[in-house]
């Protein structure tokens, strides 16, 4: 899993924008870890077990239910809604493409996507399991999962809670989106883009979007699986309306994971990738669309109050990184006929 | 929509039983209504809207949460679970099949699939939208939705609840369920049944079950759409302890619909068709095997107390009533970039 790989500061980078350097298409496959392999009966399981509800303790919701593949691959609402009516605390950000990102949540506190996917089952506001164990058991409890495990891990015994997180996370290295109208021009065809898009991709590198917003994920330089991306949110804190008018600082980011003073207020840089569908915006979901989003981070992070032209050309460019949805089979979930599991 | 069909009184049933005349397999096709022709555009909206969670009124619930077509067509739990936490008063019915039936719901309150699809959007405690006017521009604010309406139902302004009903519908149309060993059995592959489930088949019959479950949904003799077939449950409520431990009589059924003496503790028929998979059972739920839902149906309705080897066998002859879940494409919902429509 390790690479080689050159770091750069976001000042250095920001120094090096005329170089055109920050824009790649996205990779055909994202990083596949060695002690995960690949495989089309794993990834139908994992696509089976992300749809299934009864990974929750009273069987209501799913991984789909926050991070919706028939859509944006998140839920569109400011925070998310678990068991029992109950919400989550931060904005529930896209699964597509995350196959390509170093470090899972907002906070970067999963190094991979498999222990990003034992995250949520056990969230007591969020599927609500009580146990990693109780997990298992459920799965256990359902023939038809056995049979798949044991076939797809080799060996009897399989439904475990890491072959569990290892299936959901082959599931989700398959839910990449190629193909953008970006991509498309990077390769070549230069009219994929529109006027205004190409403006809005000047703009970015100009005024030092792409100083962090660089990659083919547009969520940073490429880092080994396990070292974060992050950066300061908001820089400039001070006079800026949008702190208080959005709520940008009563979460302390990444702090929360490590403790660190230095960690206050630091965020793991989101992907542009899709973008323009993952509205509402930022880890608290306050913003409700994009056009305020840019005018926001211009503002937080660079200082600047942009003019609406600006505004409309860099919504326009993030426009042209809304990739192509592959065609999935919708998958049958392994039934228990004469009984029930989530009876409460 | 009109059908001849001849009206038998449950006693007049339960007297025929020797002719084996209660068992057919599976229509091909449901009733279609005159008024709404299916097409493929209007079966791939109608999945859309299906999936759509958009449609309840904070953007968390969907047709498929409670009647998930990934697996039994409900969501196997005793109450479903809306919008804001809040629980539904009554056991959610399979979608699968309900093409074949009368009339909707347990109380038959709906005449036809249309007429069902409009009252969950708009049940407080189901996806909570406030009126039909409000669904309607929810779903006229995304442009996809706008063209694909007025392409299926060929006219402008197409985007009514009236049409939003007609194309969930026309999907849930197909969402049949074919070649069940019975089925099989019934075509001449005599094979397909085991001993213990054609034994069971043979004491549905002698016990007089058939008297109510008839006709090949086993839902109750053909009727003409909106036209209910009724049964009193429980008939044998004294001495029953199952009305107490179950809760069978806190509901009165149709009489919440009528408000007719005669009406009370009246509920539709349910179908047998893949009941093996829908548990719990009853319209309270309150009944997690299947087992104990046949020990409680003879009881309350025969005023007979089974042998376990019958309820054994009975059980064998319900699975075999579950038939062939056809594979489905996964729908992709048409998006709004750059906004949100459930931000709260």
């Amino acid at each position: 899993m390790k690479k080689i790989f050159f770091w750069f500061s976001p000042l250095a980078l920001l120094a090096m924008t005329s170089l055109s350097y920050a824009f790649e298409p996205l990779p055909a496959m994202p990083p596949i870890p060695t002690d995960n392999p690949m495989s089309e009966a794993k990834v139908s399981l994992g696509r089976q077990l992300y749809f299934d509800k009864r990974l929750s303790v009273d069987g209501t919701i799913s991984c789909n239910s926050c991070h919706n593949v028939m859509g944006s691959g998140s839920d569109n609402r400011p925070v998310s809604v678990g068991v029992g009516g109950k919400k989550g605390g931060r904005n529930a950000p896209t699964v597509w493409n995350s196959a390509y990102l170093s470090v899972q949540f907002w906070d970067g506190r999963a190094a991979t996507l498999e222990d990003q996917a034992k995250g949520p089952v056990l969230n007591p506001v969020e599927m609500g399991m009580h146990s990693a164990a109780d997990a298992e058991a459920r799965i256990r409890s359902i023939p038809g999962y056995v049979t798949q495990f044991n076939e797809v891990f080799g060996a009897a015994n399989s439904v475990t809670y890491d072959n569990i997180a290892k299936a959901i996370a082959a599931y989700e290295r398959t839910l990449i989106t190629p193909n953008s109208p970006f991509d498309r021009y990077q390769k070549g065809e230069k009219s994929a883009m529109s006027e205004q898009a190409l403006r809005g991709m000047k703009t970015v590198e100009k005024i030092g979007c792409t100083a962090c917003h660089t990659g083919p994920d547009f969520a940073g330089p490429e880092m080994p699986a396990g070292q974060g991306f992050y950066q300061k949110f908001p820089i400039y804190a001070a006079n800026n309306p949008y702190v208080s008018k959005y709520h940008l600082m009563d979460d302390e980011g990444r702090y929360g994971v490590t403790h660190e003073e230095s960690d206050k207020h630091l965020w793991r840089v989101q992907t542009w990738r899709n973008v323009a569908l993952t509205a509402p915006y930022f880890h608290t979901g306050s913003v409700a669309t994009l056009d305020e989003a840019v005018r926001v981070m211009a503002r937080s992070q660079l200082g600047l109050t942009l003019k609406e032209g600006d505004v409309a050309d860099i919504v326009a460019f993030l426009n042209s990184l809304t990739g192509e949805f592959p065609v999935q089979s919708m998958p049958r979930l392994p039934q228990t006929p004469n009984r029930t599991l989530t009876a409460e």
